[in-house]
């Protein structure tokens, strides 16, 4: 199969393009490197020193003999993702080329703004090129669980069978997302649903969980190859973050009383939950909406657990509750379903003690590169964040 | 009350404005008046002539006394909107102002990206300059009856109670709009209502049906003071068209079987719905939801009325039926609530007779402007419409 993965740069994106091309399947990588850029705008950093695009690529080639396509094109322009599109004729596009974090969202009006935008336009320029060149293409699109927010019922694969007033219909899950971010997500999701059922597209929308873990097979078999392992309070995700606080003997934060419950999965689940979909494709003029997570957890329990490991390998740590920097329940019912992708076949890494312990070993092997500051947060839900650049049309500028 | 109304030189926006004005509220009216510039693109034209927005400004304050303020503002530019909150620490702000054509938003890529860039991006820079700048502010902003599309439940006022594995919960109303343009209103009502949760604003979405009548008392005291009569295949409605046609003595043109059922409601009753709103303001953190339409019909049903008038004052007309352009059932249930605006005192104007007939004979006298050749539907749902513009990236700067 012919697959073209935006984002293919990214955490998430660039393991899964390694597993596909393992798979047998010709893979080719279309990014703009922006993420690259972002760390510059917050002064981030993967905690794992992670290999220029083409250095990636040439080790690929160099360990497996595979070669993967590199595409630098900015999704946002039309006219760029047509020409792309049009020469590569690809059988599917999974599409991980998306600003990915809530806080970066939250920062001010432009954040917001460039996050929506380049979201929106993005999706938006993929669907139109897929009608237009290639109307039989598979579309796998990365989503979010935050897309449903936390209601007090359970929350099902995407649709939701209703009935009121004695009559009976099958509508789009109603959707309460929690960040500029997730909302661009939301938006995303619509304007695909859209495009399944006026031009008969197939899609398969993955509501992702929280990602934990940062190795596949893949990744880890050579140093030039490993993903980002991002830490920080903008980009890093709460079990990554705790890991790395527990490694460098700080105390686990906790964002309020932790009741917060959402879905997790292991990264080496990403991959495999991504290539389920693209090898067993949705029919045409079909959204597909399958769940993406393999277990559910509380903040806080999932805080414990760290604590536990670390512990135990004679690390001092503690839990302390910070202030919530953002606004959420942190008390609520929380329970989704996600069966789809056991049905076709996933066999899911649960989380251990061992993972655990790997992420904190990678992070104590890597201490000297850790900016201990960028974990606390610093961008509130209610007021926004620290301005990190100077003007807020320079920022729309330069990421659409 | 200080109002600030985004939009206000549109068909909408303006008879708006001069009956807040009447009300004795202070008026500011917003605008980069790019509908005039959409008129260009398209070679349409408002068959009623509308004055330049100075000119309009002038002529009110001649015939009345009362001053209107004007702001040619982008909403897509942050910090020119900023500005202009600032400066006029408005008590609320009515937000007509969005590109509102379906079709225009299925003519290509850029014209889908235009749209939903243009409208999302206006929309967050007004609840950021609220939130940070007039937090008590009342935001009245214009939503659509197509967000719902034509579910086979009962559409309620923004909102559903969902009773689900025997738990319950009171949800966002799924919705299924059925354009770019429509879509884009769909994002704008989930980024206001997570804005209201989480920064505590006060917010009105007016889900408003089809606008049919071009006429209040304010805008027909005086030739400079009308408002667009849009009768094209792009920016006409439906009844207005079906007007314009039988006017021409042409035929009244019906998409498809014409059992396509919608909300309709009369521009007098609009302009009283939107001062009824912001007399009533929402309390702070909710976004309130109000579906402003008066009565349903099928397009058929007003067909055969526009039929039945004209044919009665001797004009020689019939009804053909076309291809539908669109990508819509025509033969659906449709039962949507409407009574919290009649609730708050909206003494509707139901469609008569003689509204039809004032319409038609409206058209008769202007028929020397009538570019008959535009009322023709050229935009398809599901290849787009020619292209009015040469180069895709144009349209996008041009808008944003």
């Amino acid at each position: 199969m012919r697959i073209i993965i935006a984002g293919g740069d990214g955490f998430c994106g660039w393991p899964t393009a390694l597993r596909l091309s393992t798979a047998g399947h010709q893979v080719v990588l279309l990014d703009n490197l922006i993420r690259r850029r972002w760390d510059e705008e917050l002064g981030t950093a993967s905690l794992l020193p992670i290999a220029e695009l083409e250095e990636r690529v040439a080790a690929w080639e160099e360990l497996t003999g595979a070669s993967l396509g590199i595409e630098l094109v900015d999704l946002t322009q039309t006219e760029p993702v047509y020409d792309v599109v049009e020469r590569i004729q690809p059988d599917a596009i999974v599409h991980f080329g998306e600003q990915s974090s809530a806080p970066y969202s939250m920062i001010d009006a432009a954040h917001a703004i460039s996050t929506q935008v380049n979201n929106v336009v993005g999706t938006l320029n993929l669907l139109f090129a897929i009608r237009d060149l290639v109307p039989n293409c598979h579309l796998v699109k990365l989503g979010t669980m935050g897309e449903y927010g936390t209601p007090n019922i359970d929350i099902e694969e995407g649709y939701l069978e209703v009935e009121h007033h004695g009559r009976r219909d099958r509508l789009p899950y109603p959707k309460q997302p929690g960040s500029f971010y997730h909302l661009s997500k939301v938006h995303d999701s619509h304007n695909i649903l859209f495009a399944c059922r006026v031009w008969g597209l197939r899609a398969t929308d993955l509501n992702q969980g929280v990602v934990y873990n940062v190795q596949t097979p893949e990744t880890a078999s050579d140093p030039r190859l490993v993903t980002r392992y991002d830490y920080d309070s903008v980009f890093g995700t709460a079990l990554n973050r705790f890991c790395v606080q527990a490694a460098m003997q700080q105390p686990i934060t906790v964002y309020g009383d932790g009741g917060q419950t959402r879905g997790f999965i292991d990264l080496r689940d990403t991959v495999s939950c991504v290539q389920l979909a693209l090898e067993h494709p949705a029919p045409p003029g079909e959204l597909r909406v399958f769940n993406q997570f393999t277990e559910q957890w509380s903040v806080r329990s999932l805080a414990e657990r760290v604590l536990r490991v670390a512990t135990a390998r004679g690390l001092s740590t503690e839990i302390v509750h910070l202030d919530n920097p953002r606004v959420e329940a942190e008390s609520h019912y929380y329970n989704a379903a996600h069966s789809a992708l056991l049905d076709l076949g996933l066999e899911p890494h649960p989380l251990t003690d061992e993972t655990v312990a790997a992420m904190i070993e990678l992070a104590v092997a890597h201490r000297e590169r850790i900016n201990f500051e960028t974990t606390a947060p610093t961008i509130d839900w209610r007021t926004g964040g620290p301005p990190t650049v100077p003007a807020s049309g320079d920022v729309l500028g330069s990421t659409v």
